[in-house]
């Protein structure tokens, strides 16, 4: 049961002390993948006006904002900074969609990163799945986090292995 | 423009007119798949009291609740059911989430169903991150669809090559 | 278990299935009782401008539209009316909240009605904590509540014995 | 009207100035009791899985991290810690809830307490409600509380007399 | 204080009761103008992407869905479309921001599209006030209401005086 | 494109860094104005409880707290003070609202006294708009803002020519 940090001795869901941890700059990077038919990746990559990046960028954001509020035992923090951007893949039909997160703190923001891109990418799926109902989004992980008593941690080839 | 349902003619984002929709009774069921050390899932299995897996399954109904708040497009609807399930794979070190969202009305329950699994998934990544930073979450799609225009989907092999 | 309908047959929570269910008029009326020093309920029934109970109120309603939120396997309904009443006895230094709530729908108001009056006893302590930290609620139930399968249910000097 | 700090000198709601005050470590611990029928609690006490006591707990926890969203004069305030705990007496039909919340601050995390076992205590109502409708919750009130100006304050057998 | 529906005879604040209304189709449609330097409104124009203007208008759907959260009186209900509209006139350094919402329901729209305006010209001025903290938001009005019993009412020149 | 801080180098939003900004004690004072017919005004003068005022007053300061969630690119931030003001003009039909926001912390809080006015005067327009459908709210802006970089600003008769 060591291993799960939000269990306490008898397995009960605690939100755990931070009150003596370290509050220092911390950042994560976080990264989620859609895969949709190519024609859509397309259209997103052609329309005229932003509206639809922007809508999955500011639903990501705000979500970001929002993860204390969504995952039971995250502590609340006031986040520096959140940046989302989006790499479209028109040939793989394929958006990567990655959000850094940054907090002076005494606990990390790992999990305000992954929120952000998990929302981003739902929010792009809600936005073309009258075209496609089979959309799906994979490889949502850490990339990077900086800060804390872990120090820098960078996911390489062989980590979730 | 004519896949993304969701932006006007100049490509702007815009909540569309369900009034004229039918109002009938619509199920969606989706997943999420979690990808975690196999010891954390051993130690999610044993656990005597439920509360990791308990703590997941109330975060994507609470979050389910909250779709239309966290994905700016969809419209607010009043969910008549949620029901989460969890199977464990403690030798592939997985965790399977799946959700069925009903609702009687104009507009489907894709979204809460991918939101409910989504937090699930992530709720599941905070609570274990420190025993492993390298989890993932992949394979986040709808299973099947009843209900309005488009009748009964279901996700084939095929679906989304 | 057959006592705990939000637990299915395997102990696990779930937010049960109210499509079936008949969509009537409900209404429920739910109490609370907050006992302070008597020199603040004097305080408070003789202050010029109605701030501090009209705080308490509109909090009150305002929680009645959150339950669906605050409560994890609370259905999300359409509120059609909610009024909450105050009666203060400085004598014996209690404040009496009610409060009644009704909607036309397929299950009952009786946590709207219940949170709105915890919500507003919980606004008069904050407001009063300063002068009495030992404040106290108490007598949180329902009084009556109509519609539904189980009719018209009156609370009685025997229940709840 | 001194004795009401939330109000000013027109006895208009106001949240008050927490500028000057001293940003120290501040702890509170509240609780509520809920009686029920004892079959009910029997029932809770020998589920094989948790999920009753781990909703409301879970509830508890959320709710405590919304108090600022609830209570309209409270200050937001980043929590660093919250611990929810329940004791059953199946022979009385009792469910003693505790919550106790920290701080790092300049204002108290009293409401903050005393939301979460209130919203605990409604949760449990809500559960159980179909199978007791006269279910009540008594006794809500702070247990201690530790920090700021006014030291450390231990509720006696004469406090609220 | 029969002009004010909101409050009772003792001029206590109530949500009034919507159940017996008629359930109809309504439509409301409300705007707001932003005036800020010339310079700004000529660079939201030039914009290569639409970030600037998609950020508010997507802020803006997103508050006509939290109307009833927001104001204390307002009846939770289901929008079926919300759209906004921007025009820009960089010569007199204006924006005008126009908000259509519907809903097939017992209560009017108004305060949904006017919170929708309100709330995109606070976006524009967040977004613009390091480059010009004079802006000015401006007739905030409804412009045109359809359905419930007062049925179609539009604003005339000698409306407001 | 210098102009809008809120967008990057490429026009994409998002939530700038403040990390290194100043931790300094910053206040904002903001308004807006509401005309109603005039008979409207001197009904909520004259009303013997406080609630129409105190109910505009009470969702000003929550809206404040909730000007993060609401405008897509602000930081979090703890407000240590939200004080609102109302100046009734029964001969010319025009409440005047006032809000004063305080915080500790590396960004301003010009957003949310701007929030807290604008909710303020909706919750006005909402109870008064069965006697007035065409009520207006116009001049919302700031008056001053103390500290930050930009130190102390204080609109002027020439402010927004």
């Amino acid at each position: 049961m060591t291993d799960l940090t939000h269990l306490n001795a008898q397995g009960e869901a605690q939100m755990v002390d931070i009150a003596g941890k370290l509050a220092t700059s911390r950042t994560a990077v976080a990264q989620a993948e859609v895969s949709m038919l190519p024609s859509i990746v397309s259209t997103l990559s052609q329309l005229p006006k932003g509206d639809a990046l922007a809508c999955a960028r500011i639903a990501g954001i705000m979500a970001a904002k929002k993860t204390a509020e969504l995952i039971p035992l995250c502590h609340p923090l006031l986040l520096s900074k959140i940046d989302i951007q989006f790499e479209l893949d028109a040939t793989l039909g394929k958006v990567l969609i990655r959000a850094l997160c940054k907090v002076e703190g005494s606990t990390g923001v790992e999990m305000e990163a992954l929120t952000a891109v998990s929302v981003a990418a739902l929010t792009l799926h809600d936005m073309a799945k009258a075209a496609d109902p089979a959309i799906e989004i994979n490889k949502i992980h850490l990339i990077e986090k900086i800060g804390g008593k872990s120090g820098h941690w960078i996911r390489t080839e062989s980590s979730g292995k």
